[in-house]
This record gives structure tokens, C-alpha cells and sequence, in this order.
């Protein structure tokens, strides 16, 4: 398609979809595609989960999962604000849809709400454990702690940072957010807003992670440790799931892990010995872990493996 | 006073203010007071500039000074939003009377307008000085960066932290404020917004200084190192000037500077040699600065200093 | 008891218990004691828990629910490892006695036993919400990680770190139990053993905090969680529940967490405004937390505090 | 020109300049260069702004500002000793060229000067903004304090580390200079001298940049804050004039400054959203900024864009 | 060889030696390779030294070096922990073969054992100079910190870590294999085995760089501090002896030493002014320097550098 | 002495040696010193040796050690320097009496030439040690490194910092030290006398430390390992030798240090289990060592701990 070239271009734009007509080949061991024609596609004809790594879970699903929790907060002031939130159409459309990072964790659609879900039922059994606990106090900070994540990420092409999320980050928009239902709750007591405020601010836990306040009650300190804890078995299960290093025992480096992680079962087994990496004196630390493929992806990949040219039409 | 200690104990709670009459005398080389009537002040009946360090410069005349540098503010949004924390009445009785710190810097009654006002000089220098800048955007950062301070820390009696400037702190409660007078101005652009909250969250200029933003553009940047300055070049001032070391050329060691500071003058006219004081393998670094004294402390002081008893009544 | 002073004096040492016999009175304000008769208790004379804070909970009734829940263990490898360890007398006899720490957390007589069960009731539970967690591990290295605290610590006579544990860590210590016991077991698959001293090696979860290795795998990581989790919790809990301070919603600072934390309860109930304490410019923090009192001490305190002074027999 | 390549090769060094004589072609979509004559050039062939990016203002310009802001300095001392370093013809000539640093801010020619006399138009303001402050002094750090950037850096054949500067540093390069010239005035004051060598080497501000010591006194403390303000404010204002992103309200990630910059008036005027970009987890940060362009670099790039071959003679 | 690739993968794996017959030629300026034949090699046929980085000095004299050095040891109970881990035929074997590192200093084959000896020499010196020390404990110290290295690193093919030696380090390796050794040996002091194990223990000097306790006797601080300067003097010699830069009198950058090095005798001799490599702020520091060459890597570098094509057989 | 208390308070001045004639006794268990008449001594009656902690080395005896080596450089440029700087009379006279530090290590008189040989020593040793070093340049860094230290500190009357100490450090006048004395060698080679400087520089270490450059050379590197070995070992004999601890086997908490240290002969010979002092979080560190007592301090304490009052005359 050496015709043309400069109209073809200008129909489509950055992080559009489109669709394409041509014939890949093997050329000097790499795949090469020769386009034929090529047309920017419409939302309607796009199935995002085929290009997007999404939760395993369903979006619907997770969503009654999440208001079947909060219908059952006994302190009806925090379920007031809760709801108030849920209730909001586009915070609705967007926890269903929004990652909980833009990388480091639960980094797919829908990873926002099983992060959610999956600090509801750890603050469930944590609070059963730890007498003088809130139980409700603690479920309110775990809902609304990353709330504003949904507008501090761009995840409708693409996972990047808004504008606004970079600015501002998710606590500062999570307060705003919060500060705008309570308009509508009047009688909501000013020292449980502090409260709740406190936990959404203290929740990274350290001033340098970005929370100018360390947790100071048990319920925030509970937070802080569980979404923590939460963040990095995710991020651990992830690293070992998606490895692709076929040798040895140990995954590739993980920047946010700061560490590579052991194939247990593999080494286990008594698997042969495996030259772990990592980040010694070679400077830049090995590139990261490659996550969850997309549907899309997995196809491309096994339509360019075989070394047979294949046409498509 | 021996008699009914009890009941005049009950008369009287901390931090009020007491009249007493009794006797100061000099026993074993310490002074002594003998209590013979003592009794709770009513308010009305106290100057409290006669207890607390207070700034130098009038609070009516400070007002005024703020009030006229914001009510020439070229940018209507800026101005509108500005004028409407400084018309709140709450706001601006507090603000007249405000430290600008518990200890560290322009702590004292009046503290921070002045701090303010300093700040407001240097951003129409500086402004005028780096071509491109804002000056409106900057200086609508000069007079609200701070503007949570009122309610982060108690100055009636004594300063300290407030319940809720220790859960949340003053950067938090300024987002908020601003966020209420914004409800008023409709109008007020979306991005402008942005800046003027961006502005407030970075001013500390570090995550580890509780600012979970860095600044990110040239305003929020400048913002960052005038407030810095000012406060520092403020304390300096003040542990120069209130140092009662009386050998040699260098003050005591300070603990938010972490450093001793130089009496330039009298090292220049050639003073003796001096013992600096250093933090040292000492462990404990030695006591800070002390403030400038209210006048009552000064009166106190040289009532107790005579070596005869006087009686008072 | 002027006379003889010298003689009595020889008949008993530092951490001693001594009987003393003799008046209490109230000297110039302050309590003094005179003495009559002193003489060195006999370790059958004292139950140490009237002078050493305790654990809430019985040792016995600990102790029992610990080898339950360490009986159940399915992987036959890692349970035969753990009862060794438990099995040995002298491992039994101080597991039910030492303290989780000199000061931090769990600083009374049984408090390591209760901070392991805490632990295993958490381990339960999360084991249950993340899949491919191995539970046996997983309870293996709860019960193990601390154990080198039985050794690293003195707490016959006060709370102190024993020789050994100064110059080797309970980490070490640990890692050399262990190695005894295996010693006993042949058929311990030589990767278990790696995966169970690694998780001893990590659990403090990074360097500076003294475990030389990052932990590397699930069970590890979720150990390393939980154990910090637990003992800042209670920590927390211990501080709010020990505070002294009548005034305020805060309680002193701590220097363990490095916070003051706020009595949710009191500030929720309207309680007048603190002045929090704060480390801030003054260079020392506060004194640190007071540990539950002893009986003896509550009830010493007892003695004194009133005004009239009485004669013991 | 595939003969007598080693011959040409020969005839020029590394960072001479030559004179090439060739044919420029797209080929396979990238710009190639077929050479038919090379030679080196004389440096009288060259001028040099052509090739390294430049100062905008005049360094004749620059230099007569400079002077001037000498004489006017009142303390004769301080004049003499800031005078007879500028009267050096070296530093003169060097001074007129030098970069104020190899990459991170002013790394042009003639960006020493520029970034000193802009230090010189802040330090008067704010000199007359705070009482005390000692303008002269103030004056002769802000000129004295990077002098010794003329022999830190080579500048000839692009900007590099000299290897007395690597060895030592400008700040001990600088030190130096000043006890050469200082020969020449016996009757300067010894205090005033220790005061100028310590504004000299504590202008970095922490222990950690580079000054062993902290500034000590108001002035010192002036000028560090001063510098390093105006070194990031030229850092961020470079950043996003040359920065070449077209998308988005965001510069590309700056390593000097550890952040991304705002486009605030793209931002204000409602562009679409962008993608910031962060280092997040991937571990290398962005490229860093491009400085401005010499003349020469832009006329090839514009030279290489045209798709039509052209040649040249 | 286009024919029978398959077959021809399938009889070798990565880390086997292979015989490759073919042709070696330039071809668009780089060297290309056609494979005519390649089978996999026998270990018999392979001289390591070949092929791997190796110590100058020969391992037989080192070990026999050690051995003497060992044997004059007086204390009787270490001399025999120290000669019961030598005896050991599988320690034996691979202490005269392990590199000290991966890659930070001497990383070749017999680089610990050469290290270990330099390290004794050392402490000779400096024993005697030092009164009080203990010579016969520092010089335990010396051979056995690094002793876990032999199995924490792999050295058979390439250098790596074991995934024991990722999993427990060889500090935790090293107090495994004394503990081993001290059940033959009843009547070891069990203070001194304290020592002992206290000294491999805290040999890294600091806990984050993975030493979970200080040294806390003179021996084991003397041993902390002559291991790290024979370490980075040793990284510092090869750094410069290895540098390939043709210009200047600086290395590249060595980001182990997070350094470049002078060449100090081309720097004394006058050459040119160099531009030294610093880290500065393009983020990523450059390339590690590289190791001296196996011999074949030398060899191989030599036949490919004619720019003639020519045929082994 | 009651009367006549404000002359007799005129006579003698802070830092002045006085002759007391009084009564020492002991009044309610503490000692009370009652003065009858005061006087001040003229510097001709004191031998300060009696007062302040000095070297058990003569000064005479290691001036003539130290003149001695530096006549065997070999080099003549470096020992013209040397010598240049040792032949000043003022140099030669304050270098016999410094301390090598106000209190981490060799705090006493003579200090500093007592460290200054000790690293003669290791110099030569290690020299020998590692071919390719220049003995010369090492030693002249040697005896040149601390020599800043004669007027950083104050040592006639107690140790403090001089004014010009605190403002400039040792590093830097140095520096100017070593260039006032270059003047009178024209034939100094400048590459040379760069590599001295950076020496000097560089000896710290580390920036944080106060050395503006790392060690970029192995003479460099070689003086900073073995002046901080030294240092650190003198440190800790000082500790442990000075110790008044007297149970367990443990000394005090030493802040320099960051540890305690084991007496170790104790400890081998099975002493009582100790406690040692940790940090803890007990917040403050306990006490710092105390240094040698001078003769004085030894008898004073002498004469004050019989409990019998005794007179002086």
C-alpha cells in the first residue's frame, strides 16, 4: 500500500482501533506485514476485553458482590456516604471498568473492584480477629481508600495518567470526591468525616509513598497494612503467573517488587538449577514483568509464529 | 495558703488565666513564691499580647496591607476566590491572629499574615524577574498555601496542634476550604482549579515534607522555594537574634535548621574565639531557641531577679 | 536502719526480690521510706507475675491451643520439624514464659506465645483467601520465625538481651535451632528446608530492619505481613489502652511507631480539644509508653499515693 | 567515496570540525549520506554558535552588565578582591563563554554569565526585602560562588568534565582562585575572608551536593536558596520550551528535576488529555529533555526532511 | 548450513561447549558467520581456562598457600574448625575454583581462594600492629566469611547464584557449613564459637547491605574493613588495567564503585585533557567496565578483526 | 566564703585555672565544697597534662618518629612539601598538641600525631601489600590529610571548634595550607599537586560525610579505608578500655559507634550473662563513653569519695 499512504493516515488517530487488510511473511527471520488497506473502526464493532488485559472475574458480578457488602454496614452515617458514592452513575460506570494501578498491580480492567472485594473480605476476617475493632469504619476506608483512582487513570485506550491524576494523584481527588457527597449528608458527624478522611490520607502509610499523615488509629493502621499486603500478592502472583523465563527457578526482575521471585513448586520438584537475575553491579535492573495478555495479543502472537505467510482477508 | 487548697484548685483550670497575691522571696538561692489569695481572670480582663510572643507589626495594619495586594489581582476566577476565604469572617479573624508555626518559624501571634505578606513581596519581585510567569496564579499560592494553618493549629492558649490538624493537616484543610468557597463560583474554570489546588499540595516541595505532589509547573515551582526561603531566612533571624549565648561568635545549635548560626557582626569585629556548639557524638542535641519573650515573661523575669522580696498586692 | 547498713547490703544482689519491712511517710511532698529490716526472698517465696507484666491469658491454655494447632499440620515433613522444636523441654518451658520483645510489642511474660497464636489464626484465614497459598508453610514459619527469641532475650529478672542474642539475633539463633532439629529428621526434603529457613531469614521484609534476604516467594511475603501487621497493631493497642494523659484525644508519642495515636472512642464522643504531642522541633521525643503495670507496681502505687502514712509488718 | 577512506580518516581528529561534500538520499524510509569529499576545517573557518547552543543575549552585552554591577559594590574589600578576579584576562575570556553546567541547567555558552547576572537582579531585590542582609556580600557570593565552572568544565569541543574538575571540583577550583587573588590585597580582613570562602563552599546546601559545609549565616543561606532556585526555574522553563511531545499537556519525564513539567497554557486552554509519562515501574526513567538546538543542528534537520535527495556543493 | 538446523539444535543446550566449522566474513561492515558444522563438545576436550576469566596466580599454589597459612593457627579449636572445613574434599575442590563474586571483584575463577590470601596477609600486618588482637581470630575470621560463597554461586558454566545461594546468602550458607563442622569438634568454647559465627556474621559492615549485626569486637570490625578495601582496591585495579577507552585519563563508569577511576600515570605524564564519564543526568549510568578476557574471547575477537575472510577447518 | 563573693568572682575568668582553699564534706550523702579563699593561677603554674586526657606517647619522641619518615619519601617534590609544611614553626608546635577529633577518636592531647603514625605504619605495611602503589604519595597523603585539623580545632583550654573550624573544616584550610606552601615550590608538577589536593579532598569518603569527591584513585581510596579503620579501632579500644560498666560483658551504648561493644576477654572467660544497652526505643541513647580521665580528674575524685571531710590548705 505504497498508494495512498498519506490519506490512509489521516483517517485514524492515536489509540484508535483499526482494522487492516494484508499479508504477513517471514522476511530475514522477522515477521514482516504488508498492508492493503487499512480503516479506523467504530466503538461498536470493538470488544475492549480483546485487547485489554481484564479481570478474570465479571464486571457485573463484582459490582453486586461490592453493594451486597456495603447494603450491610450497620453505622448508618458510613453507609450513607458509601452509597452515596455507588449511587453516583459515573463512579458506578467507571468501578466497574477502572485498574486498580497503571502497572505495578491488579493492572486490568476490573482490577480496581477485585482489589476492592478482595480487602472486603480480608477486613472481614481481620476484624473478627482484633477485638475494639470498627468493622464498619474499617469497610468505609477500604471502598472509598483508592476511589479516586478511577479518575487519577485513563483507561479507555491504553492505561496512562490523567491530567488531573497527575496533578492532584487519587488521595487528593478521593477527598474531593467524598467532600461532594457529604453536601448531601448534613447530619454526618464532623468527627467521623475526620475520620474517614484520615484514612483515605494515611493509607500508603509513609510521607515519601505520598500520605502526608501516618495512620493514627487502628482502623487506619489496619488499612494501610491490608492493601498493602493486598497490593504485592497480587503483584507476586502476577510476576510467577506471566513469566515466560523457561530456565531455572526464579522469574525475571520485578521493579516494583524489587526483587525476582522463586517458582516454588518448580524448585519443589527439583528442578534443574536456575541463574536467578538480578540487579547487580550492571546497572539498569532487568525489564519488567510482562503482564496478563489480552485475548488480541495471544492471537497476533500465534498468527506470527508459524513460519508459513498466511493471508488474511 | 495552706488553708483550702482544694477548693481554690477547683476554681480554676489549665491554660486560664489566674490573678495571684502572695510573696516572692529568695530561699536557698531560689526564688519562692508564697501564695496568699488566688483566683481565675475573666477574659475581658486579659491583654493577651501580654502572654504570647506576638509580631512586631499591628494585625489591623497587616489586614489591610493583605486586602489591598489581593484586591489587585488581575485574573477575575483568582480574585473572586482569593476575596471570598478573606471575606469569610471566620477566616479572616483567624487569620489576623495565626502563628505561622507551633515553633519552627514565625512563631508567634500575627505570625502568619506576616509570613504572608513577606511571601506577597517577593512573588511581585520574582514575577517580575522570570518573564512568562503568572503573577496572579502565583500570588493566589502565596496567600492560600498556608491558609489551613489557621485551623491546623490552637493559638488561644498556648500553640499546639489541633485535633484536626493532626489527622489531617493544614494542606488538607486548605483543599477543603478552597473546595467551599468554590461551590459559590460556578464559573471558576476546571483547570484553573487544578493549578490553584496543585499549587497548595506541592508546596512543601518534597513527599518526605508531607507533600504528596511535587511542583510541576513554574508557579508551583517558585511558590515552593520562596515559602522555603522566607521561613528559613525567619528563623535564622530569630535564633541570631534571641541567642543569649554570651561567649564567642556562634548561637546555640538549632534543631530545625540542624545547624548553630553565625553572629556575622561580632565575628567581624573580631570577638573572641568561640566554642560552636555541635550536635556531636553528645546524642542529644542542646535545647532550642527560645522565642522572643511576651512581656509578661519580661516582667516576670525581673520582678524575681532583685535578690530582696517584694510583696505585691 | 542506720546500723548495719554494709552488712545488709551483702546479703542480696541486682534482681534480687528483698522483703522489706519499714515505714512509708510523706517527706516534704514526697514519699519516704524507712527501713526496718531487709532480707533476700527465695525464688519459691514469689510468683513473678505479681512483679512482671503478663500476659491476659493463661500459659497453659496457650500452650495447649499452640500444639493443637501445630498437631493438624498435613504436610507429615514440616509438622514433624515444628513438634521436634516443641517437643525439646527446654524450648517448651520458655516458649510459654518469654516475652515478644524487650519493649516494642508484646513486651510482658507470655506475650511471644500470644503473638505466634494471634499469628496463626490470621494465617489461617488469609491462607484461606489467597489460593495457592500452602497453609502448612505458611503455619510452619509463623510458629518458627520468632523461636530464636526464647535465647536472644534474658526475662528471669527484667527484660534484657542475653549475650548471645546481641551478637547473633534471633534470626540466627533461630536458623541454628532448626538445623539441630533437622539433624533428628534425614528425610526433610533439602528445598522444604530452604523454603522454611528463608522464611525465618525474611521475615523482618528488609534489610535495614535486619533479615538479609527480601522474601522471594507467596507464604514468605504473607509471614512478613502478618508479623508486622500483628505487632504494630498491638502496639497500638497497648499505647492507647496504657495512656496516662487525661487531657486530649492523643496519647503521648510513641517512639516504636513513631506517632502519637488518637483515642478514637473519646474523640468521637466530643471530646474537648488536645494539644497531641509532637516530636517536632524540640529534638527529644517524649517519653516513651508505659507498659501494663505489674500487680506489685499497681498496688505499690497504691500505697503511696495516699497522704497518711501506715506501717507495714 | 569508498576509496581512500583511510586516508580521509586520517586527516581529522575527534571533535575537529570538517567539511563534508556528499549526496543526502531517503533510503529504506531513512536519511543516508553518501560522501564524496571530506576535509577538515580551521577555526577560523568556524563559528562556533553555529554548532553549540548559545546564550540569546550578547556575551559582550552580558559582560559590560556584569562590570557594572561590580563597581557598584561599596565595600572596598569585597570590590577589590571580586574586581581583580574579573580584570584576570583568563577568567575574563572564559567567563564571556563558559556553561553554567555540562547538562542540567544554562548548559550553553555564555549560560555561566547569564545564570550569575540574573542571581545579581535577585539578590538586589530581595537584599531590599529583608533588613540586616549585607547587599556587598551577598553581591560577591553571587559572582563568586560557580567561578570556578570556567575550569571545571571543558567548553571548546562540547561541554565535558575537565579532569581538575573531576578531581576537584568547582567549588575547591574556586576556593583557590580566591586565595591567588587575595595575594595581591594584604589588608583584606581575615574574617571577611573566611566568610566569603564559606558562602563559596556551603552554596550547594547540603552535605550530600557537594558543600561540606551548611550555609552558617543569612547571607550564605541567601545565596544557596537563590541558586538553586534559579538553576531549576531555567531547568523547568528549558524543559518545556524545547520539549517536542506534540500530544498531551505533559513534558517528557526530567531527570534533573525527577519530574514530568505541566504545559499550563496548553493545559488551561483545554487540550485533550494527555499521557504523562512517569518512571514509574519500568525502571529507566524517560530520555531526558533536548536542550536548545545550535543553529547548524536545526539546518540539517531541516536539510535531511525534505524526501528529495539535493545536493550539495 | 540452512539444511538440518533442527537436528542440529536439538544436540546441544545452553551452556554446552560447541565445535563450530565455517566460514567468518565481513558483510555490510560486520562480521557474519556461516555455520558449516557444530556438534556439541565433550567436557574432556575443554580447558576452562579457555573460556572463563582466571585468577594469574595457580590454584594448586594458592591452596597450598592457604594451607600453610592455616596450619600455623595456634589457638588448638580453631585451628581445627578452620582445618575441618579445608579436609572437607567437596569444600576443597570448589574453593580452589569459585570466584569471589558474580562481578563486582574478583570475579574469575580462583578469585575467593585469592582473595581469602590477600585478605591473610593483611591481617598479619595489621595484627601486628594493632596490640591486643587476637590474630589467630581474625585470621579464623578471614577464611571462613566468604566460605558460603563456594555454594551460593554457580561457576561450573558462566557465573550465577545457586537458588539456595539467592534463597539464604552466604553469610546464612557459611553458618551452616561451621555448624556441621563444630558437631565433630565437642570441646569447641561455645563463647567462641559465638565469635566465630558473630565475625562471618557482621563482615559486611552494615545491615542493608546485608550484615543483620554490626561488628561488635575489634577482629570482627578489622575484618569488616580490610574485606571491603581488599574488594573495591581490587575492583579499582581491574577497572583501570581492563579500560578500553583510547582517550583521556579517566575510565568509564564503574557502577560498583559509583565512580570513574584516574588513570593516574597518564595523568602524571601529561595526556591529554580527557572528558570523563559521570553519571549525570541521562539517567542511565554507562555500560560496566569489562573483565579481563578469557583466552578464547581474545582469540576470537583477533579472527574476526581481519578484515579478509577466512576458513577453519 | 560569703562575703566578698562578687571581687573574688572578678579575678578569674571562664576556662582559667583557679586555686580553691576550702573544706570538702559530705552533707546529706553528697559532697559540698566550702571555699575560703579562690585564686588564679598563672599558666607557669600548671602542667596541663594534669587536666586534660593526653597521648601516653612523649610529643617529643613522636615529632622526631614523624620527621623521620617523612625524610625517607623518596620523591622530592612530595617530600619538599611535606617538610615545607612541618618545618613551620607554628605547624610543628600545634601539631605536637593537637587532639586528632573534640570527642570520637584520639580526642586527647597528642591525638592527632599519635593517628597520623599509626597510619605511617599501615601505610608502609599495606604499600607493601599491593604493587603499583606509590608509597610516596600515599604517605604524604598520610601526613597531610588531618593537618587542618591544628586550627579547626581548639585545644588550650578545653576541646571546642574554632570559629574558622566551624566555618571552613579541616578539609579546606588544608587546602589553603598546602597552596600557601606550594608558593615556595615553583617546580611543583600541577598534575602532582592536583592528586594531593584530591587526597585531601576525598578522605572522607563519602559526600555525606564532607568530602566533596569520591576516592578516584588507589592512593586515594588506600587513605581513606585506613584512616577510617584507624580511627574507628582507636574508637573502640577507647570504648571498651574505658568502660565503668561492671556488670555483664558489654560497655555502654557509644554514639560514634552506633553500638556497644563486647569486652571479649569477659565474655571467653564465662562471665556473668549481662544486659547490654541498646538503643532501643527508649528514644535517647544512653550517655557516651567517657574518655581517659587526666591525673586531676582522678584525684579529685579521690579526694571527694572519703567520707570524712578533710581540709586543704
Amino acid at each position: 500500500m505504497w498508494d495512498n499512504v498519506t490519506e490512509a493516515l489521516d483517517t485514524f488517530d492515536r489509540d484508535d482501533f483499526v482494522k487492516v487488510k494484508g499479508l504477513t511473511q517471514i522476511f530475514h527471520n522477522r515477521p514482516q506485514l504488508t498492508i492493503h488497506k487499512v480503516r479506523r473502526m467504530d466503538d461498536s464493532e470493538i470488544d475492549f476485553a480483546d485487547y485489554f488485559p481484564s479481570s478474570r472475574r465479571d464486571p457485573g458480578e463484582m459490582w453486586t458482590e461490592l453493594r451486597a457488602t456495603v447494603a450491610a454496614i450497620g453505622n448508618p452515617h458510613l453507609k450513607a456516604l458509601v452509597e452515596a458514592l455507588l449511587d453516583d452513575e459515573d463512579v458506578a460506570r467507571r468501578m466497574r471498568r477502572a485498574p486498580a494501578a497503571k502497572q505495578i498491580h491488579h493492572a486490568y480492567l476490573g482490577g480496581l473492584i477485585e482489589h476492592v472485594l478482595s480487602l472486603c473480605t480480608l477486613a472481614r476476617m481481620v476484624a473478627a480477629h482484633y477485638p475494639n475493632i470498627d468493622y464498619d469504619l474499617l469497610l468505609a476506608g477500604v471502598v472509598l481508600h483508592d476511589i479516586g483512582k478511577i479518575y487519577e487513570l485513563n483507561y479507555e485506550r491504553g492505561f496512562s495518567y490523567s491530567d488531573q491524576g497527575q496533578l492532584l494523584g487519587h488521595i487528593t481527588i478521593a477527598l474531593g470526591m467524598v467532600a461532594d457527597k457529604l453536601r448531601g449528608l448534613p447530619d454526618f458527624p464532623p468527627p467521623l468525616r475526620s475520620l474517614v478522611e484520615h484514612m483515605i490520607l494515611s493509607h500508603h502509610g509513609q510521607l515519601e509513598f505520598g500520605s502526608p499523615k501516618l495512620p493514627q488509629f487502628p482502623e487506619a493502621l489496619l488499612l494501610h497494612y491490608l492493601d498493602d499486603m493486598d497490593s504485592k500478592m497480587e503483584c507476586m502472583r502476577a510476576l510467577i503467573e506471566n513469566d515466560r523465563q523457561v530456565e531455572g527457578c526464579f522469574t525475571t526482575w520485578n521493579t516494583a517488587l524489587e526483587r525476582a521471585a522463586l517458582k516454588k513448586d518448580r524448585y519443589l520438584d527439583g528442578a534443574l538449577e536456575s541463574a536467578p537475575p538480578g540487579p547487580g553491579p550492571e546497572g539498569a535492573p532487568p525489564a519488567e514483568q510482562r503482564e496478563a495478555d489480552s485475548a488480541f495479543a495471544g492471537k497476533l502472537r500465534q498468527a506470527l509464529q508459524p513460519a508459513e505467510a498466511k493471508q488474511e482477508s
